[in-house]
């Protein structure tokens, strides 16, 4: 059976700000990637978007960022391999909290923003969040890029790991993603989006920005939570999935 | 068998600043309160407290404290019952997972300067704090007052409470604190302390500034981590009671 | 000549996080109170606002408020009327930089939300503002609340003031702000409010909620930035109030 | 006629935490290096140690730093040049405002940390910071390492500028700082610390940690004012280069 899970970053709101369509999005996705008030998201945020998604069913993951709420996480800091453990066990405990006051446990943990590629860059930063993962929660499962260094991290620890690959991406030959300062680093045609997506999963090939197949591992496929498309491209990326006999859903189904 | 447990604020360090003496206090109290990021302490302090702590065999604790680091958590705030709630269960999160490292689970908690006075005196406040603590993690021992609305709110939803008297402060006729802001509020001398604490354990009773006799529930005392004195403090209260027959240690045991 | 300023809540964005309708209110406000990092606003926020204000002819201000983000500085805290006086100080100090970037200097200063209050209803609070205002920079203009506390603290110190009604906020009979928890407290009608002000800078007289007519005193209008109607009422507050031959203009102007 | 100025960074305390010895340097250094509320101080630390410095003829100037408190300003920051800018605006103006209290200006603005390094080390940042310098203030003199990149890029804008150099650091025979993390990074002796700067002021020439003659501009010399030998070292600075017939003196004197 092919069976693929579609990830969201949600609960990206702060204070009286709002970010993304959390709302819009929870229909579509199957796991959540929950800000944890580092980069974004607050106590109460935190309280709401868990609700809503135990509410649908969406599997609950942190999102741990920087300690940089006015650059949102994206602004990389040279902290310590000992630091980013850190904060990583802070925030996935203070989720896992709110997820506690509905009965459930938290799936996943998916780093954001510059932690995310501090540590796909950087193997002692990896190892340093995969040790923080698996003593904190050895149920978690760890995303990192498709083949990157957080697999590799996770995997040598023994944690269950999920390869992701970001649908509204392009992705360069040498299997990169092409930064988002260049034309063409974004996708925004839902169709093409979705067709990319089904192929990847069906055949584990996507087509890089000149054309050369990308053979790439992938449990999970990245949809960005704060582009106002973003809730249509969810859409028809299950519709489509669905449409072929894949099956949509959370990392933890058996 | 006459026993009490012995608790003091930990780990109120922030970054680069000191404060307390964790290490002096950590021989002589069972329980701890540690910061949670709120009102002091940080990821890298919770660590660093949570490791020495354990290794001590002292009861970790949450210490959840109002957003306000520049007013280390003492100022009030206005904030809602539901807000209480949320930065409760936040803080007790991510302290767990600190402890979680070490395979241990957090043993009580205790909210931080203006919440826990908050607490006393809105039922409201005291009712969210220990919904929030029962949702989250029901085996946590909620730390209040002596027989204030923390305790009774605890009580009405089935927690386990612990009456909570301080060492180092004078008591008013009514049964309420001097307020720091008199003299003779504070009391120093490590003998004298010790003495009124052997007799409120054994007999159940505590004398007022003016001399009244306060009969008060107790099991846990409370020495500030924060004084200098603090250590020579806990100190002598422990090695008084226990060289009168009486058990110091965590409220956890059986 | 009839004359009035027009003033709105600017710059209220913070880090990727976007409020209020900055650039659509510019064109129809005269004074702009600008968020300075405490409730809303950043450093780089500010630089953008500023720019655009002076742009615009917009006269800038200083929004001092509480230091809570997660609260947007709404949440009364308990600080004393020093500390009150330092944050102003602060903000004052920070905003105006900005604004000698450009070679202006600010116009005045309004605190902001729960800062607003605890001035209006505490005058050590008011007068220790007062204080700050003057000591920091004797040239700016203290906005408060028509008749008040912080108008009068003001005064006795010899700072120019400006008497503030609210344009979009209904009155008690006793002249006080229907609280925006009750039915009613927000008036929303473009026409309505834009006759309401122009009478009260003709005859000085606005109508209470009961129809109780309040003589008020008032140098400048504030129409609240972060509604989406907040451009269509200042657009339409402006046009109604030059039609009928009054000049709207900052309080600067001689 | 031999001078020199001789600074430290004060007011690195924050909220109820202290660090430093503020009162003890007071009176031996000329210039304080105070911080703004982003690395460390806050508007009532800074409040309190602008009236003492004013009390004490020390000059006042800016010490911004990056918005990292947990990490003392030290970890850098992947911020744009214009981001450089914009919090050392914020940051000039907030703390001019502390000094115009006192009917004082700022003297100079020195980077703090992370930040001080980022424009050693990028032209970019140190021209924005230099811009941003010059638009703020422009009188404010911009302290920078001896003949490094703050220096150029201020005396391409003609700002008027300071060399500095660090008393109790060695360097390295290629002129720069020796890594903290080396042994023999640190000079603790305050004997041979003021013999070497009472060299460096009459000849120019200071010992590299090889025995390498370096040749450096010096205007003002850096005592580090979070050690707790740093008032012995900075009086013994003093005392021997005024033994010497050296004026020691703040940089804004004729």
């Amino acid at each position: 059976m092919l069976r693929i899970d579609l990830n969201a970053d949600l609960g990206e709101s702060f204070g009286v700000y709002r970010m993304g369509s959390d709302e819009a999005l929870l229909p579509w996705v199957t796991s959540a990637n929950i800000a944890c008030g580092f980069h974004a998201g607050d106590p109460h945020i935190m309280a709401r978007i868990v609700a809503a998604a135990v509410a649908k069913g969406v599997a609950l993951g942190a999102h741990p960022g920087l300690p940089d709420l006015i650059g949102f996480g994206r602004r990389l800091m040279a902290i310590s391999p000992n630091e980013a453990g850190d904060i990583v066990t802070y925030q996935i405990g203070a989720l896992a909290a709110f997820a506690g006051r509905h009965g459930q446990r938290l799936q996943h943990i998916k780093p954001h923003g510059a932690l995310y590629w501090m540590a796909e860059t950087d193997s002692a930063i990896a190892d340093e969040i995969a040790l923080a993962v698996i003593e904190t929660e050895p149920a978690l499962i760890l995303v990192g890029l498709s083949g990157g260094r957080l697999i590799s991290a996770g995997q040598a620890l023994g944690l269950r790991v999920a390869h992701e690959v970001f649908a509204d991406r392009t992705y360069q030959p040498d299997g990169t993603l092409t930064p988002r300062s260049q034309p063409h680093a974004m996708l925004n045609d839902p169709r093409l989006v979705a067709a990319r997506i089904a192929r990847l999963v069906r055949e584990g090939v996507l087509a890089a920005s000149d054309g050369t197949e990308l053979h790439l591992a992938v449990d999970t496929v990245c949809v960005h939570g704060n582009s106002p498309d973003a809730p249509a491209l969810a859409q028809a990326i299950r519709e489509t999935l669905e449409a072929q006999g894949i099956t949509v859903c959370r990392l933890d189904l058996p």
